[in-house]
Order: C-alpha cells, then structure tokens, then sequence
C-alpha cells in the first residue's frame, strides 16, 4: 500500500538547524520512500496536507501507560504519602482487564496529542501490548523488575521478546530493573544478563531524588550511577529515567553509555523531585529524550506540556535563556529520544528509508499566529489539541482528529467501571 | 436580556475548597441574578450547559496586548539583546492602527483561552480601547509612563478615565509607571498623584531582575520596593507586575498594600529572570495574581499554561509537593487575580449579583478522564483549546469556539500586512 502526502510543510528534524520547506511525500508500506516536489502515483492514496506542518511523531521515553485511572487521583501531596496510601493499595487489586482498559486509555491520549512512540515499564505488561498493539503505537516495553517476583517478569521478558523480535515488530522488548534503591545487586546483575543474552536494553529508574542517592550512599558507599556502573549495567544500552541528582564523576562515566537519559520535567516539578541540568547533560554528549512519566504523577500525557517545561526548567535553572533553543527542545522530543531507545535508525526525523511515524500540525490557529519562527510555535504556545492526523508504520491512526479503528467510547465506558470498583 | 444556563456543572471559586454542583443560573443583563437548581424563565434565552463545567472566566492581570506581532519574534534570547535588537525598533515603527490590529490578535487568544478580564499597560493604548471593546473582553489599560513623554500619557490617562469612569463599564483605566529602573522620584510621584486625583490604581513592573534591583540599590541605596514605598506609591491600590526579588523587609511592606502582585511563571522562566515566592508571598497574606506577560516574551496568552507553570515552579522552588494545590492555583487565576485589580466585588467568582463572566469547559475530553478531581484537571492537563463557551458581563462573545460578530479572518489579514511591513 502506498500513500502520497502533497503539499506538506515539512519540518524533518535532520540536522542542527531547522529545515521547512513544502514538499510532497510518498510512503510505500510502513517506510518513507521519496521526499520531493510534485511526485506523482497513481497507485497511492492521496492525502491533502496544504494546511499541515508534517513532523516526526513525538517519542515519549519514560511512562507507564497502565497508570490512567490515576488521573488526579488524590494529587499534590508527597510522592511517599501518595504511594503508600492511594497508589499501592489499588495497584494490588488490578486485575489483567484492568491494565488492558487503563493503557489502552493511555494509548488513546497519546495519539491525540501527537505521540508515535514510547517506552513503558510496569509491573504487569501482557495486556498492555494487547492494548498498544490494537491502538496502532509504537512502543518499547518492560516488565519492571524489584527484588520480589523476579522469575516470573523474567520468563515473561524473554517469552514476549522472541515472540516481537523482528526487524518490522511495531514492539520492542527490554528488560527493566526498576531501580538502584530496589533492586538488590543480584537483581541488576540477573537483568543486565537477560538484556545481554536477549541482545536487547535495560529500563531502570535513576537518581529520581535525593532521598534514594542517599539510600544507595548508605548501603554501598556509591551513587547511583557508580551502583549500575560497577555492576556492569552500562555494557548494555540503557534508559536512564529522571538523572537529576548527577554528580562530575558520574557524569563521566554517563558519558559513554549507549541509549541515554529520560528526561521527565513535569513529573520531577510535581514530586518536588528536583531539575535535570539536561544542558550539561547535552554538553558531555550525553543523550536526552523527553518522557511524561505515568498520569498519576504529571496528569497529562501531553508531550508539547513536557517540551514547554522542559524549556522553561532548563533556561530558569541555568538563568541564562540562550540555554536551550526550541529547535533543541524538538530534537530532543523526536530524534533523541528515538536515540536514547535505539530507534534512530527507524524514527525520530523523516527521511527516505525510515518507518512512516508522521505527524500533521494544524498551524491555522489563533495561537500559532504570526508564524515568525515556526519551532518557536510549536514548542511554547502548541499543544496536544493542534495535532490533526497522525500516521504509524505507515498507517493512519488518526485523521482530522478522529481516530480510526480505535472505539474511544467503549474504553471510557471500561474506564469508569474500573474507578467505580477500585477509586 | 436574560439567559438561562441550565444543568451546568458549576465550580463557583467560592471559599477556601471547591465547591462542584449541578445547576442552573439565571443572568439578567450583565448580572447573575439566580443560581439554583430547576429555574424556569420564559423571557430568557436558553443555553444547555450539560455537558460543560461553568467556572469564573480567567483574569490575565498582566499582558501587553499589543505586541502579538512579536509571537516567536527572534526568540530564546537574552532579555536586553532581545529588546534593543529585536523588539524596540519595530515597536518605534508601530503606527494606531498596528496597535489596534495587533491588540485585537490578543483579544481573539485571550477570549478562545478562556480569559475574560486582563490588566494590560503600553506606551500607546488609544486604539488597544477600541479593540478591547469591538472584541467585548473586560480590562484594565493603563497608558506606560517612563521618564520621557510624561505629558501626554498622563493627559490621556486623565481623559479615557473620565470617558469610562462608571459602574458598568468593562473598562478601566489605572495609571502606569513603568517600572522604579526606569522612572525618577519625580515620575512616580506624578503618576501616584495622578492615581489619587482619579481614585485609581497604579499598574507597575517591580523586581523582575536582579539587574534592575541592583541599579535601585545603586541610585538610591534601596530596593525596588522601598523606593515605591518611600515616594508613597502603596497609598493607592496597585498592580505589582513580576516581584521576584523581594526581601523579608519588602515583605513587610507588602504585607499592607491594596492590590497586589502578578506572577507571570512563564515569561519570567523563558526570560531567565527567576521564580517568585509565591507560596510566601501568600502565606503573608500579599494577593497574587497570574499573568502573561506580553506575547513577544510568552509565546502563549493561554492562562491554562501560566496555571500548570505556576504550580510547578512553586513545588520546585519550595522542593515541597504539597506547597500548594491545583484549587489554589485556580483562585489565583480566577478571584484573586480580580482582587489584584480592586474587581473582586464584581468578578473572579460566580455569585448572585457579581457581573456574568463565565467560561464553559467541555470536559468530554480523553486528557480529562477520568475525572477523580476536577480542579486537578483543570490545573493539570486541560488547556485553552478545552474552552468552549465564553460569555463576558453577561454576553456570548464566543460559542462551541466559535465567536461571535468577531471577523478573526480580517484580523489576521491585517496582522499579516503589519508582519510583513516590520518584521
């Protein structure tokens, strides 16, 4: 199947400096064939995009989608106290339907507000690819791994990733320790090994708080980063979600680990967690994606919500608003994080031979006008709600705004039936 | 004219928790005039709000209307290579209709962002009026007065305040200095007298750099806020814009000012110029207000944004989640922010006799379900593009997003031509 997109403005995310331009694009498949003016096929579906501005779909690299239900949910208040008292007590009554609906709400809110890919980590997945596989994403999932119920995570990492392992799998396997202050060496030791043997990458939370540097400083004598390093955790390639409290000498060691760093700055405000210093982090070559983290901790799944406070943090942190760039906040939102989750290869810009993850911006909005610098748009006054039709893998998954194949109604129907039983 | 608003799901902002409840509201003329559930009236037009909830509009309480032309406008820069190489050059080129033109750009976000009332200061606001009132918003202008061309700003200030001095005028006019860098004792001493002779309020920017406290300090061995206190600037109500640098005994000072401060999270992150304390601010009893700033430095108008900002950057700042909540947030934007602008007896909540500025929020949204707090979703993940319905002093100036005898297309034409002739 092919598809022909006319008459787009093209922002490709290729290169250090944004390129616009209007063009026509074909797609054969689920991949990026031809990117020029007037191309003509009689073979191809047509879509009209006189009106669009086409861009890589965003890459979200740190969230755990089955989290939708808690939306709000007994909010503002200390990360531990909210854990302990309204997270954990209704995680343990989830039921395998019950992350399925939760996801798939999770999946839907993504599309609509832009984002192709993510990377998930919780502690039950199976019905979250049932539901990711259904709602056309691309998507990078780990079963979270602590110091409890390891074997069964770990048959179910392998089982899941023989199963996706192949070069046009819209899923990718990792593996995933949670994180230093939870899992145990023997744990990071038995997941690095997996990542290893399956060839794959390891998902783990890092240096999220000071409190946890603290944990591991007690029990090891080591940061964080120095825990995973010792345990040879860095042979493999790695999301590293959060990275605030990072110090020099962890930084060199950062420094050359494959995969990168999640940046997650709503969340980290939220939590009261603490700022990322992504621009030295950037600097030392180190790469950044953007990630939302779950609903329960930032509300919203929107990733243009993440690329404004991204910007925001980094210029009042450094004071010095030449810190980072808007051009800088997409790359990280598109084609670094496709780096940090090994996908650069397919997604993260649009150019011949990648996979089709396109996204068509309505720029004909009150707020998007006057259009002086287009990235400068789309990074501080776009969001979610400005995202008209997305394509995956080829596929349109969502046109003018109304999903295609993905029965919204009926998912806020489970939805409500799950709260009703366990909020 | 009356209205009646039937089945609305009403978040009145009254009170220190909110208050959610289905019901009806009468509005006769420009005034609430009834709110209970099961009205029936058969004068009055009727609007099914059933699907909505129906909150005070949005208080902008400070913003230059007139520099919507700059959205994006050589961005990301440092504040004074921005304004001396960017901005002030264009802005000595601006002619009455530009002003007009580009304040009605502002108008059209401000109304689809669900703001219904802003606080607005510029060096010309003749034709700012006449957008203000073609586009129905409620506002507060003041005319910026610096050290140079004191005469004629004053002249006008004295003459649109006699024009729209009563009761039921949207509009009213405060004096504006511009800020303590830029205007001498004699300046300010001027423009406090000028604010008692007409009985009005002083619109001031205050603190919003370092740099500038530290020229105050240099000049005249004071902070920004002593400076305005010894030459009795408090003895008139006044809008404090930005008050990030204060200190513990400027505090004191503020502790017993009519008025109060606007926060504008945003400008000041992308400007790099710091956070301020608005939880202590608060605590000590000071209303804070929330703000855009002008476009040029935002890149957005929508309040839906300064609200999320705001909450993050005080859970940052205090390191501490529960510093404040997404209700608090919501009264700053909403009834604080009116009493910021001496408005509070008229707007800010929904009651019997307060002036009818609603918005109706489709909360029929994926990013707003499941609603397990609804002030948290407002707070947290709707934004401007969730607003559908605004009415303002007791008139629909937009419904279902769209609005009503505004030609936003001549607007953006116009807007288009002043683009292209200046920038």
């Amino acid at each position: 199947m092919k598809t022909l997109i006319k008459n787009a403005v093209l922002l490709d995310m290729v290169g250090n400096a944004p390129n616009v331009r209007k063009t026509d694009l074909l797609i054969d498949e689920n991949r990026i064939s031809k990117i020029e003016e007037n191309i003509e096929d009689e073979e191809a579906q047509i879509i009209d995009a006189k009106e669009y501005v086409v861009m890589p779909g965003l890459v979200n690299t740190h969230t755990h989608l089955a989290m939708s239900i808690f939306r709000g949910y007994k909010d503002d208040q200390k990360l531990m106290d909210w854990l302990e008292n309204a997270i954990f007590p209704v995680e343990d009554k989830l039921r395998p339907d019950d992350i399925y609906w939760n996801s798939f709400l999770s999946c839907i809110e993504l599309i609509k507000t832009g984002t192709t890919t993510f990377n998930d980590m919780y502690f039950r997945m199976d019905k979250t690819i049932e539901a990711v596989e259904e709602s056309g994403l691309r998507g990078v999932i780990a079963w979270s791994i602590t110091d409890t119920s390891i074997r069964d995570k770990i048959e179910r990492t392998r089982e899941y990733h023989k199963k996706y392992n192949n070069e046009d799998s819209k899923i990718k396997i990792y593996v995933s320790a949670h994180a230093p202050y939870s899992c145990n060496p023997d744990t990071i030791k038995l997941c690095v090994d997996l990542a290893k043997e399956l060839n794959t990458g390891l998902h783990i939370h890092l240096s999220e708080t000071l409190q946890e540097e603290k944990i591991i400083r007690e029990r090891y004598n080591k940061t964080g980063t120095e825990y995973l390093n010792d345990l040879h955790a860095f042979d493999v390639p790695v999301v590293l979600a959060h990275g605030i409290y990072i110090s020099d000498s962890d930084l060199e060691i950062l420094k050359n680990i494959k995969g990168g760093i999640s940046h997650n700055p709503i969340s980290n405000c939220k939590l009261s967690s603490g700022i990322c210093d992504v621009v030295k982090l950037r600097k030392n070559g180190i790469n950044i994606g953007l990630g939302t983290d779950g609903i329960g901790s930032t509300t919203t799944l929107d990733m243009f919500e993440e690329m404004k406070t991204a910007a925001y943090l980094q210029k009042i942190n450094t004071m010095e608003p030449t810190s980072i760039n808007a051009y800088e906040i997409l790359k990280m939102a598109t084609i670094e994080g496709a780096r940090v989750l090994g996908l650069d290869n397919d997604i993260g810009t649009i150019e011949v031979g990648k996979k089709a993850d396109l996204i068509f911006i309505n720029t004909d909005k009150t707020h998007l006008y006057p259009e002086n610098d287009l990235c400068t748009n789309l990074v501080y006054s776009a969001n979610g709600a400005d995202v008209d039709t997305v394509m995956i893998d080829g596929k349109l998954i969502m046109r003018n705004r109304k999903l295609i194949n993905i029965n919204e109604k009926q998912v806020k129907k489970n939805i409500a039936k799950v709260v009703k039983r366990l909020l």
